[in-house]
């Protein structure tokens, strides 16, 4: 009884502490109004926070850490809350820091090739806003048009070009970082480089753990004069794998290449009509721009390569219209997916390029050894998988059969020398994934830099990283390559 | 007395006990043996070392940290010994672990475009034994036949080309790397992006003092096809400099730009005779590289804006041998400014590129209110400068004068938002610069990272950070952007 009136003591001195911070219309207590907040894109957990807080300031936004570190209290930060791994999801004893109302663009700088930005100015009005310079920011998360920099920063997010172009945190120079504490540090440089320990690498990706970023100076590219596709046509997706291992090898980098398998191609076409050949067991969308000469024989090269592969067809597009066309067909393909099945679980992996061919492959037969169907739509230049597990959560059991899948699917890209996860973050969903990920020396590791910048674990905790007791606890063991008995690897 | 026995006595433990570990041949304890080990490439400080220890394997390294751990002996790693700021100067007290042994490229992947190799070899020796495939290694620093490529991953190195293809740490993969305690941990990924805190990037740069780097997993890139450099001769630098920022306004990206004043390009003249017009105030040597059709076209772009800035002059180097001797003379900028002075010291500092012009006049005020020459050869591309400041130790006082002189143009180069190292690190010259850098809070958050990693401070200790006590005897304040009184910088 005695530490719930200590709890309502606390909850209430901390919402008058921080509406004297904010006003009135920045802190939400009441349950209905909290509602919105309950959840980023993982839907599947949802939890109320204590309270949400909206400053509008780089000074509220440390002054409601000071408050927070001094009455002990958790801060999960939350940008737009587009995210996919629950790096969001409220901590029921913590105050949800939005920072929707930090929307400026602060400046750009068109012959340095920068924009100063406040952390909740999305993804696309970055490049909406420079376009009339001929200028655009290079990463583009599917999410682009609501995900904010600031949720780009915490999650290193890349997308479609970042085979190119990079990502997050090659695309960003410098950081305004509020601590735990409520002290502002600027890390990284407007300059070459910055001396001292990488703060800004540190920071990047690293899911809202270590600081809260509330300024961001990024970097901007000429927008290229050319970019075409080229899409190719193949009868098995171990080919198409294979394929495209061959471009790259072949000394070409694309600003995007994708593929879709079979399921995903009908789906597709049934929904949109992107003009995509439905008998094809796999398709490939490879990008170049660049110079016109250069993109031209480039995009000759690519097409020989497909074809030296066994692609069954190739299409050009060198118009915009056609351009557009083949990409909304990948643009519309999770949706499209949605529609052919009542549930669909999105798997986010790595694996070294080489590999993908036969990882499809074992894929295939994972997916026939669970009875669950998957559609396979994802960056493969990258080596960056999103299997979509088809399932129907009225079906008993089908749920877990389900995550059961997918767990296998993250084992097998570990022990092929890949990772758990490509650009979706751990949050909360992938901390088992982690522990098959990591051996306990690294894992240590990243326990004592978050122990370095915040010591009371405040900021997001229990994200990310799990600890050694919970990797225990789930009787998940670091993978080894080669290590798994129940897969057929030998031969990779 | 009791103490000086004690370190007899553990100095004859520790000497058995990494004699048992690595063999007779590869412990030094001799002084004249010590001799070549007392400095790296800043000959200006010297220290032997208690012993050197060169393992030849990652299990030897392991047990050398772990019996150095145990005992309390500092060490302080070295590559190849070419660091220009101290960073492998032996510690007294403790070991010097020479990684000189390790020299083995362990394998590449043509397809994956990879090359996993050990610390010892050279950054040459990469880019030679793929030159076959057609790939080559990026980063390329002016000592890249003899430097090694663990010595850049902690110094984290450019070179001249850096400007588009990027730092060391934009070219590696993956990281092996022995904890102070002797754990090996396996940082980044063959993958397209690792979950957890960025340790890679964490590790790369620090110097030493978070790990000790035993293996890595370096991108290659596909040598250009054709690559071409213009020439521009301009009649004042600040010209120059307001050229560089307009190529790179002008969407272009320069495989390399670079800068000489009238100093360094007599001095070059008088020695390799690389074809300078010798009457120039500056000239700029921008190369672009890639597809055939794309660099003819940029090359005539290029000379363009340098004849709207101004240019007296501008030459083309279409082809091999041309090009080879336009760079010839940047090569041999810094030997041929030796031959023309006693003594020079080479500053190296950052600032934004559009502040360029504005700073060299700055530095040739600075150098006329100091009585002391000031040669200019340097990343202009990147804002990477650097200074020679020309003087004769044998005069007394010239010295102190120089130094003097360096500290303000680093000032400088805080002041108008750069930094006080470019590439060539912090080790022991720098420390005091970077009290300029970073505001206590930052400096702070350094010391917590290097805590977590190596908590009795053995790696490297004293180097690249220096303690806020430190900072407060070197009377040296954080510089804010336009703070500093004595300098007329109300215009920047």
């Amino acid at each position: 009884m005695e530490s719930a009136t200590q709890d309502v003591q606390i909850r209430d001195q901390l919402a008058t502490e921080l509406l004297s911070i904010v006003g009135a219309d920045a802190v939400v207590t009441d349950n209905e109004a909290l509602r919105p907040f309950e959840c980023d894109g993982l839907t599947a957990y949802r939890e109320l926070p204590l309270m949400v807080v909206l400053p509008a300031s780089i000074a509220e936004v440390r002054k409601v850490l000071k408050t927070c570190s001094r009455l002990g209290i958790p801060v999960v930060t939350r940008g737009a809350g587009t995210g996919l791994s629950g790096g969001a999801l409220p901590n029921p004893d913590g105050v949800l820091l939005s920072l929707t109302r930090m929307k400026r663009i602060l400046s750009v700088d068109a012959d340095a090739k920068t924009a100063r930005v406040e952390p909740g100015v999305t993804n696309l009005a970055i490049s909406e806003a420079v376009k009339h310079l001929g200028l655009y920011y290079a990463p583009d998360p599917s999410s682009q048009i609501a995900c904010s920099i600031g949720g780009n920063v915490a999650e290193n997010s890349g997308g479609v070009h970042c085979l190119k172009y990079g990502l997050t945190v090659h695309n960003i120079l410098e950081l305004k970082v509020v601590t735990v504490d409520g002290e502002l540090l600027t890390v990284g440089s407007e300059a070459l480089d910055s001396p001292g320990f990488d703060l800004l690498a540190l920071m990047t990706g690293s899911e809202g753990m270590l600081g809260v970023v509330v300024e961001v100076l990024v970097k901007l590219l000429s927008i290229p004069p050319v970019a075409q596709v080229v899409m190719a046509a193949f009868d098995s997706v171990e080919r198409a794998g294979e394929a495209v291992a061959a471009v790259i090898g072949g000394g070409i980098l694309p600003a995007g290449l994708e593929m879709m398998d079979s399921y995903a191609i009908s789906a597709v076409e049934d929904f949109v009509k992107a003009g995509y050949p439905v008998d094809a067991a796999a398709i490939l969308l490879c990008e170049l721009d660049g110079h016109a000469a250069e993109v031209e024989e480039q995009i000759a090269r690519v097409e020989t390569i497909f074809n030296s592969q066994g692609a069954t067809g190739t299409w050009v597009a060198k118009d915009r219209a056609t351009r557009d066309r083949f990409w909304s067909g990948r643009k519309a393909a999770f949706p499209a997916v949605g529609r052919i099945s009542p549930d669909y679980y999105c798997i986010d992996g790595t694996i070294p390029r080489r590999q993908l061919g036969k990882v499809l492959v074992e894929i295939s037969k994972l997916s026939n050894e669970f009875g669950l169907r998957v559609a396979n739509v994802f960056h493969a230049g990258d080596g960056n998988l999103h299997p979509l597990i088809l399932y129907d959560a009225n079906n008993a059991g089908e749920l877990e059969l389900t995550e059961e899948l997918g767990n296998r699917i993250l084992e097998l890209c570990v022990e092929v020398g890949g990772t758990v996860t490509g650009e979706h973050g751990v949050g909360v969903e992938k901390l088992r994934p982690m522990c098959l990920q990591f051996e306990d020396a690294v894992l240590e590791q990243f326990h004592q830099v978050k122990a370095a910048l915040d010591p009371n674990s405040l900021l997001n905790p229990g994200k990310a990283v799990p600890t050694l007791a919970r990797c225990a606890e789930f009787g998940a063991m670091h993978v080894h390559r080669g290590q798994l008995p129940h897969s057929d690897l030998e031969r990779f």
